[in-house]
C-alpha cells in the first residue's frame, strides 16, 4: 500500500467521471431564472425549449430538430429506435459502445434489436471491420438481423476523436449497406472542440446525433438532433413511449441553451480538452504514456493493477478493464493545479 | 364568441395543468446549494440521493426504498415492470389510467404486456368491476393473459381520493387473485393531504408507489417506492434499462428531499386542495356544480362544449372528454385571487 | 339438468370449434406424397412451398407474396409488425379481435404497441366508430400512441361477412389516416365462399392477409399474403424472429398446395357455411333464432345460461359471453345429419 | 472447376442439414392415423399430446412437463422466457449458439434483453470463459444487465458432446451466481445417443430442454421439457404468446408420440451418429482429418476454400465459417453407401 499518497491532499476535484461534476455558470443561473416564469407550457412546448433548440441549430449552422430528454441512454434509444426498420432488425456499433456494454440492455429493451459487435482499432470503429461484420451478417440472412443502423460513439469510449474523414468512410460503407447512422454523442462536444469540422456531421451522412450535456457542465438533459422531420417525428414519439418526456421540460433546456448562447458550453469542452492534454503530458514526461492518444477529455494510462485501487481512493479513477488501463476524465473545472497535482501523484506512485 | 372575457385579466398562473407551474421556494434553494459540491457520486449513489430517500422514508413512518426518475412515465414503468411474472403476463387498471391512455404505450412497450381497463364508478376504480374483470379474464385462459399487477391511480384521474379503505378491497381483491398492486401517484400528495391515513399504503398491501414530485411543486423528479428490497433491486435494473437513471441525480433529488424535510412538500399539497375546494365551491354557488367531488387538487366541471375553447384561451383548462367536460388543475402557488377570479370567470361565460 | 339428452347419441362431429376437425383428403394425401422426396430445401425454399404460394396466387387472380406460419397467431403477429410504423405505434381491431383478446397479448409482446378497440355493431366493425377512435387518439397524441394497422377480422369473430363495400369503406379511412389494413383471415376462406368479390381485397387496399388453413381442413399451416414485396420482407423477418419459420416447411405447405389446386379447399369453406347456414334454419324453425346472420360457418344463439353446460358435454360448444350466447362452430365435414341431429337436440333442450 | 466431381451421381439424400431430410415410417405412420379421430381437443388438450408427453417423460426415467412447439426457435424462446427474471436480465451462451447467431435476434425481440456471447473451446462452451463473462458483468453491474438464463447447446454448434460431467460444471457455476439453465437441443437425440448418461440432466441440474423432433426424422415438432412445475406454466403461457401453441397441435405430436414409443427415435439419432462417425474415419483415411471429434450427427472438415462451392453445388454441405471449413450433417436415413460416396467424391475433389 503507497503510504507515500496520504500526505497529499485528495483532490476536491476528482477525475472518476465528467458526469460527477455540477452545473458550469450561466447554465445553473439560468434554470434559476427559468422559474421566474409562473407558468409554462409543458412537456417541451415552452419557450425555453425553443430557444435550446434554436441554440442547438447554431451550433450545426442550419436548422435541426431537437429532442431534450433527461439522460442520454434516454437519448440513445429514442434515436435509434426512430432509425430502425422494423422486424428482424439489428443495431451495429464498437464492441466497447455504451449502448452495447453499459445501458443494461436498453436497446434490446426498447426495441427487441440485438447490438452486433464490430472491432475497434487504436479505439476507432474500424471501417474494415464494420465491412467484414456487414458481409457476415447478409451472408448468413435470414437467420442471422439485418442490421439497419449503424450507432458510433464520438468521441469514442476511449476518447478518440472520430474524424469527418472517418465518419465520411463509415457512413457511406453504413449507406451502401442500408443502414442509417446514429452519433452516440455523450461526449460529442468535446470531439467537436477538437475538430471543428464536425459541425458538418449531418451534410456527411448522419441521421441522428445524441449530443451530450451532463458530462459538458449540463444538469441532467441531452438532446436528440436531427434534420429529417420524419425521423424527428420518430425520435418524439420514442422519447415519450419510454418515459424520456418532462413535463417541465424547461428545467432540463433552459440552462442548455443559456450555456450555449453565451459561449460557455463550447468553452466548457475546449477547457476539458485542454486539461486533459496538459495532463496527458505530464504523465508522459514522468514516464506514464498514455495508452491512446488523448484528443478529447479522456486519458487512458496503465498502471500496475495494484496501484488502480489506492489511486482510486485518492482521487477517484474508472478501472477500465481490471487489467490496470485507468481513465482519467477531466471536466470543464478542472484547473492546471487539479491537473499537475493528480500526475505528481500518479508518477509517485508509479515509482 | 364571449367577447365578456376580453375586459378581464388573463390569470398568469393557469389551470391547465399543475405540471406548468414552477419549483417551491425550499426547493429550488436546496438544487442551488448542491451545486455547491464540486464532485458528486453519480447515478444516485451521491449523499443528497441518500437524503432525499431518507425523507421519503419519513412520509411513510418507516424504512423504505426508492428509485428517483425523472419522469412519471419512467416512474410507472420501473415500478410495474418489476411486479410483473414473466411471459403471458398483463396489467390490470382503470380504463382511464393514464399509464393505458397517456403514456403513448409505455407498459406495451418496455414490458410487452397489455394494460386491461377496468370500468370506474363515479371515478374510482370499482371492486365488482375489478372482480368481473379478472373471473372474465381468468375463464378465458390461456387465450387472455394472466394478469399480475394491478395498477391504482391515487389520487385518480379525475380528482377522488381512493381511501385506505377502496385500497384494503382492491389490494385484497388482487392479492386473491395472485396481482400486486402498484399505485401510479403522480398527485399522490394531494390524495395523502386529503386522507393522512394513506401513509399506511404499504401495511395494507400496496407493493409499489410511483410518487410525484412535478405536480407538487419539484422540478423533474419521481420517486419509485417499495417496502421490498427484491422488487426495489428490479426497479432499479428496470430504470436503468429504460434510460431514467440520471448520472446527475443530485440535481433531481437535492430540491425533493429539501422540500419534504422543510414542510413545503405537504404545505404544497394542502395548499392546491385548498385553492379548488374553494374553486368549487364557488362554481357551485354560481350554479356550475362540479361533476365530481373535487377531493384533491382536481376540480372537473361541464360546459356548454362551445365555451370550452374561449376558456382555455382565456386561462388555460383541459378539455377532459372532448364533450365539454373540463379540468382545473391547482397548484401549490395558486391565491385565492386566481382561484376567486377564475370562478367569476367561469360563471360570467357560463351565463 | 336435462337428462333428456342422454340418449341422444354425442356426435362424433362436435361442434366445438372449427380447429378440432381434421385434414381433408387431399391435404393429407399430399402430406404423405412430399415425404417421398429424399431431401428438400429448409425453411420454404422448398419446391412445394413454391407451388403452395401459387396455388393461392390463384385465388386471388394475380401474383402474391406469401409466408406460412405454423399458427394463426404466428401468421397475425408477422403480418402487424410488418406494418407498423415505429415507435410511439399502436395498432386498432374490433374489441373482440382475436389479436386483442385472445392470443394472450401477442402484438404486445412482439412489438411494443397497445391494440386500441373499437366497437362493432352488429358483429362487424363500424366505420363510425372507427372514425371516433381514430379522432380520439389524434386528439390526445402525443399521449395517446399513433395508430399505424388496422386490423379487420373477416370473417368476423361473431361470424358475419365484411363485404367489399364495408372493406372499401373501412380501408378508405384507414387510409385517410395514415393506417395500413390487415386482415385476420382466419375463416376467410368462409367468408370468400359466400362473398366471391373478396378475392379483390388487394385491389381495394388491403395491405396484409393472414389466409387461415387449419381450420378450413388443413394441418397446422395459415399464409400471410400480401402484393407489397416490401411488406413481404418484412413479414419474412417477423416470421424467422418469432420462431415461426418452419424448418420442414413442405409438412406445413404440400397439403394446403393440394387441397387449393384439387378445389377441395374453397369445397371445404362452402361445405362448412351451408352446414351452417342448414342449422340456422332449423334452429329458426325450432324457435331459437340466431343473434346474427350466419353468413359463414359460425352459428350464434342465446339459450338459458343453464343449458349450456350440458349442451356442451353433449356435442361441445362454445360459451361466447359466459351468458348464454353459444357459438357453433362448422366444419368441411359436418353432414346434414350431425347438423340436424344437433339441431334437434338442441330445440329438445330449449322447450 | 474439378470437372471430375461431374461423372459421380449426386446423392439424393444429400449432407446439407438433418432438417433437409423427411419424417421417419412410424411417425408417418401415425400422423396419418391421427386424422382417423374426427374431433380431437385443441391447443395441445388431446390425447395424442397427453401421450407425446408421456413418451417424453419415459427417455427421462421420470415424470416431466412438455410443451410442443413447430420449431426450435420457438421452444427456445418459450424456454428462455420461462427463466428470465424480470428487468435488466440477460441470457449467456456460447459466442456461436443458434439463439445468438441463427435466430434473427429472437430473444431480444421476444423478451427484452441482450444474448451476452462467452468463448468456446473446441466446440465446447467453456467453464472458465463462463466464469470470467459471469465477473466481468457482476463488475459491471448496474451498467451490464444481470445474467439470469445460461443457454448450452448439446448436442454443441459445432458437433461436440456436453457430457454429464460438462454439464454438471457449468450447471454448479450458473447457479452459483443465480443463473437457471436452459439447454438449447435441436440435437439433443443426437447427443443422448452418445451420452445416455444425459437422460439425468434435470437431476444435474437443467432446468428446461428444448428437444429437437425436426432433426431427428420427425415434422415439424419440438418440445420444451422442465421438471418445475411454475416454470412450465411459463413456457406455456410464452408460448401462446409468440404464437406457437398449434390449434390442432396433434398434427404435431402424434408422430413424435409413435416414433418414441417404437424405439425409432432413439434409433433415428444412433443412426446418424454412426454415420458420421463412419463418414469421420473415412475422410481421416483419406487425409482429411476432421477439425473436431465427431460425437454425434455432424463432421467438420476444412478444405480449401475454393472447393466447398462445388461440393455444395455436388451434395449439399454446409460453409461453415465461409473459410473453407465445411458442416457435413447426416441423417437418420443415411445408408453406408451414401457415407462412403461422399467420403470417395471429397476425398477425389481434395487431391
Amino acid at each position: 500500500m503507497p503510504e507515500s499518497l496520504i500526505p497529499l491532499k485528495a483532490p476536491e476535484r476528482d477525475f472518476g467521471s465528467d458526469n460527477r461534476s455540477g452545473m458550469a455558470p450561466d447554465a445553473l443561473a439560468a434554470l434559476l431564472a427559468a422559474n421566474d416564469t409562473p407558468r409554462s407550457a409543458s412537456y417541451g412546448r415552452d419557450e425555453f425549449t425553443n430557444v435550446a433548440a434554436e441554440a442547438i441549430s447554431s451550433i450545426f449552422g442550419r436548422e435541426v430538430f431537437v429532442t431534450f430528454t433527461p439522460t442520454g441512454t434516454a437519448a440513445n434509444i429514442s434515436a435509434v429506435g426512430a432509425l430502425l426498420d422494423g422486424p428482424g432488425s439489428a443495431v451495429v456499433g464498437a464492441h466497447d459502445a455504451h449502448i452495447r456494454v453499459d445501458e443494461a440492455g436498453a436497446i434490446e429493451r426498447a426495441w427487441g434489436v440485438p447490438v452486433v459487435p464490430v472491432p475497434t482499432t487504436a479505439g476507432k470503429l474500424d471501417p474494415e471491420a464494420l465491412r467484414e461484420v456487414l458481409a457476415g451478417l447478409a451472408g448468413n440472412a435470414p437467420f442471422s438481423p439485418t442490421p439497419s443502423v449503424l450507432s458510433i460513439t464520438n468521441l469514442s469510449e476511449t476518447g478518440r476523436v472520430l474524424t469527418c474523414d472517418d465518419l465520411v468512410r463509415l457512413t457511406a460503407l453504413a449507406r451502401s449497406h442500408g443502414l442509417r447512422v446514429h452519433i452516440d454523442g455523450a461526449r460529442f462536444a468535446n470531439a467537436l472542440a477538437a475538430e471543428p469540422g464536425l459541425s458538418r456531421i449531418f451534410e456527411i451522412g448522419v441521421d441522428t446525433l445524441a449530443l451530450g450535456g451532463a458530462k459538458n457542465g449540463q444538469g441532467p438533459v441531452e438532446a436528440v438532433v436531427t434534420c429529417d422531420a420524419a425521423v424527428h417525428l420518430k425520435v418524439q414519439r420514442a422519447a415519450k413511449q419510454i418515459g424520456a418526456a418532462a413535463s417541465k421540460m424547461r428545467f432540463l433546456t433552459a440552462g442548455l441553451a443559456a450555456s450555449i448562447a453565451s459561449g460557455e458550453f463550447a468553452q466548457n469542452a475546449s477547457a476539458a480538452n485542454a486539461a486533459a492534454a496538459r495532463l496527458a503530458a505530464n504523465l508522459t514526461a514522468a514516464g506514464l504514456v498514455p495508452e491512446l492518444p488523448a484528443e478529447g477529455n479522456l486519458v487512458f494510462v496503465r498502471l500496475n493493477p495494484e496501484l488502480v485501487e489506492p489511486l482510486d481512493r485518492w482521487c477517484h479513477v474508472s478501472h477500465w478493464d481490471g487489467r490496470g488501463l485507468v481513465r482519467l476524465a477531466c471536466s470543464f473545472d478542472h484547473t492546471t493545479e487539479d491537473v499537475d497535482r493528480l500526475a505528481v501523484g500518479m508518477a509517485h506512485l508509479h515509482r
